[in-house]
């Protein structure tokens, strides 16, 4: 392995995994090359003419399955913390003497913890995926066998169309199926809403296993994964903690600070000149983009504006949006808490997508770039908007990317950050980790002020007249640096060791995360 | 080119249009090898941001598609016999000068007489796809340059998926679409319910262009055409005439004959023991079909029964079981009335479905099998229970296979025909051409009695007590024999000159199509 620089100047790897990569050659320049995936024809010759693929347990799925050594397995992340289906899994692959495992999931959470014992034992030999919380520690300090590939949502669509990653067994865990594979998300006692982080799964992996814990007769429908693709289906009593898989209810931020920015960016949007009949929008479900949502409404409200789509995440607010007709639909990627559930599964007008209409950059377009404005977060932005959000300042890998680089494409781009948390500021120098090239980024709103990026002239000029404080993001650094007392110092990296990568949207790679030296 | 008995003893060539055949093995018995066809991987940086691929002809489109000599263009057929679409593009095609177009449409119709000149000019060199009405007509009598193929629906989806047909163009007419290339059929004034067709054409064509009259704002939903998979959408002011597109109103059969096959046809549901809580049947659209929708509906409220879905081609009969609670689900096809596609529109039982969830016998299961029981027709049954759908006694080849073979794998697949028709006997000793195995059709009901497949010990056992005229098939034969004169004399066939194969599910050659010799 031979660290060389990319187009913007970051260190990346030759070869992960003893696989050679391409390094980032800046947006829109990468043209791929060659077909996508071809996955092995079947004949219904094989699978029970009856529709009824049941089989008796995962274990004896997966021998089914031909699970191997070395193989890729993947799983989805719709049921979030919750999940008790992944680690029943793994213990079921461990149990089973297997090693090496690629673990391929579309993010990882706080309850896949129970997971390091695998990493440590060579059951798992890699993670390629998000690793959130304790799993992005471990992979920090060095201790993962292999090198983690961080994708965003899209990316992890493309990687598995165009073949970059062939998933043997993919593991789709569905609150409610029937026994010819059939499954949705949006009803069952373990609803999470959809289940698109899977389709790409579904479409090409060689195996493919649903695990329910409410079997339906045949259809059924909603079949947000189509029995079609599916080898056989496990029944199980439980495939998590529903409190954890979707919230009661998601509430709004009560931090002064994070309402300001709210109030900051709804008013940006009226000023801007966004907010205007059949417009469109995409917010996250974090405490600030809900009070944002909650001040836009009212804006729309005052105006007589009605939006034409809204882009989930979604939760109760923009549930109540759509309700009250002030959007023709919700196009949404994952649903939040139970109305978001609800709204899912009874109003036609809450459309379920997937990485592949929404995403994927290998597409013919998708519906990222159609967006007339995303509200996003960040761990840290430079003065060049490049942005951050997969490291925090101290080096540690904590997050996943989601659909953060995929949404940068919309047709105006705001990161609504906080300008420091705990007192470590948030617009730096230079950002620890680049996910996002600043060209896509046009406005970071903080509490402190707004700023705008210089290329977009045109936004500059509409908010000439606007009372909220537009600064130079410079003049935002140096307010902020004096409060905190400058930057935080570096942390102390092992630049030889390269602990995971970031790949950007078409498959190249856009930066590295080294080993934090203890 | 060599002609080759296959397992049923049937001719077959070794090689159509050049291209090498495998014949028929036997049900179940051809496994394919290999993998999909795997389109070219494309990249968003190549498309519109703004998501609008309006281009401001059809000429224009097929220009920047690359269109060429010799090229493959598929188009659907939900227009039906209102379809101008598919003749102004032909007439496009030629005004571009362009040759020996294989033209790959999922059926023809009478209006598409219109294309005859243009297989005599050379602007189209064969069909691949049901040839109905005057198309067969021409081709049987040995006027075009290269082979028919016939496929089933199942079987289309089957050679676009398998690579057996590469699609450079496909062309889809959307009575509904967005600029992204979203599309419905299920509103706009050309309306025609559903899509699905078109489905394997938009997800491996090299290219696809979407034509519509009427365009909304994005999104488009439902998107039964997905716009990721779209290149093109061209805005025209008409696809068609509404009132050949889907019939206002479709009526049950008049004649007495056939209301008494229908009669029979609800009866031995009953009787066989088929008509049972939770149980799923299909029917077609025909007015013998429509009259036991109708007399088993009946039935069903009589006993308190409820299935658990309906098979369309739907009409207003199946809406009325849905809307009455009859059935929890229409999975649907094609629409045939304006009923079908105002509940296609509005029920969220009626669910859209596609030749690839309901009949590609290259998938893991299909829908097909998995169905109680299927009522279909026929234009010849021999006394082994093997079937013609395509040619008449005559020889003419009149027809398109459809969903027909597919439907075969049911549990129970029954055969719903008059005993003759215009004083031929339709019980023959061969079939002209053979469409359908025997020992995948279970029973034969005429208005002169009922004749049960004798494999199907299981069914002969049931219908023991039943007061329905089951006989054996040789006893109705000879019955209709006397009343008609015996067999009606074979066509003069030149067995030298194939004009068109018929595909079994698998891709295979179950038999020929000769030319008539006048």
């Amino acid at each position: 392995m031979k660290l060389v620089k990319n187009a913007v100047n970051r260190l990346v790897p030759n070869e992960v995994n003893g696989e050679k990569q391409i390094p980032f050659q800046g947006v829109g320049k990468y043209k791929p090359i060659g077909n996508k995936a071809k996955p092995p024809i079947r004949s219904c010759a094989d699978y029970p003419a009856d529709g009824n693929k049941i089989i008796k347990s995962l274990k004896e799925a997966l021998k089914k399955a031909g699970l191997k050594d070395g193989m890729t397995i993947s799983t989805h992340h719709h049921l979030r913390n919750g999940d008790v289906l992944t680690n029943f899994l793994f213990d079921t692959i461990k149990e089973m003497g297997i090693k090496n495992i690629r673990w391929f999931p579309s993010a990882s959470f706080p309850c896949h913890q129970h997971l390091i014992q695998y990493l440590e034992d060579g059951t798992i030999h890699h993670i390629e995926g998000s690793m959130n919380g304790p799993l992005g520690r471990f992979t920090t300090e060095g201790k993962m066998k292999g090198i983690g590939i961080l994708r965003s949502h899209g990316g992890r669509y493309q990687s598995i169309q165009d073949g970059d990653v062939h998933i043997d067994i993919a593991v789709i865990a569905a609150p409610t199926a029937d026994s010819f594979g059939n499954a949705t998300g949006d009803r069952g006692k373990s609803a999470c809403g959809l289940l698109g982080f899977a389709l790409g799964d579904s479409e090409y992996a060689d195996k493919v296993i649903v695990v329910t814990d409410n079997l339906v007769p045949f259809p059924c429908y909603p079949w947000q994964i189509q029995g079609n693709n599916v080898d056989y289906v496990v029944e199980i009593d439980s495939l998590g903690d529903p409190s954890k898989i979707v919230s009661g209810t998601t509430e709004v931020t009560k931090s002064p600070d994070r309402l300001l920015i709210a109030e900051y960016v709804a008013q940006f949007f009226e000023d801007a000149g966004i907010m205007k009949d059949g417009f469109s929008f995409q917010a996250g479900a974090g405490g600030t983009n809900l009070a944002f949502a909650v001040y836009l409404k009212e804006k729309m409200k005052a105006k007589g504006i009605k939006a034409r789509f809204i882009r989930g995440g979604s939760t109760k607010y923009l549930v109540e949006m759509l309700e009250e007709g002030l959007t023709d639909y919700i196009l949404d990627g994952q649903t939040f808490d139970l109305e978001g559930v609800r709204s899912m599964r009874e109003n036609p007008g809450h459309v379920n997508t997937s990485p592949f209409t929404s995403y994927n950059y290998h597409g013919k377009g998708n519906f990222a770039s159609i967006i007339d404005a995303v509200v996003l977060g960040a761990t840290e932005v430079d003065i060049n908007f490049n942005a951050n959000v997969v490291t925090h300042s101290d080096g540690y890998l904590l997050h996943g990317i989601g659909g953060w680089q995929n949404c940068l494409f919309s047709k105006c781009t705001i990161l609504a950050i906080p300008s420091f948390r705990d007192r470590i500021p948030v617009i730096v120098d230079e950002v620890t980790t680049l996910c996002g090239p600043g060209e896509l980024i046009d406005v970071i709103i903080t509490e402190r002020g707004i700023a705008i990026n210089p290329k977009r002239k045109d936004l500059i000029k509409a908010m000439k007249n606007s009372s909220l404080p537009v600064k130079k993001i410079e003049e935002i650094k140096a307010e902020v640096d004096s409060i905190c007392g400058g930057e935080p110092a570096k942390p102390k990296l092992n630049k030889e060791n390269v602990v995971a990568v970031v790949k950007w949207v078409d498959g190249t790679l856009l930066d590295s995360v080294f080993q934090i030296e203890n």
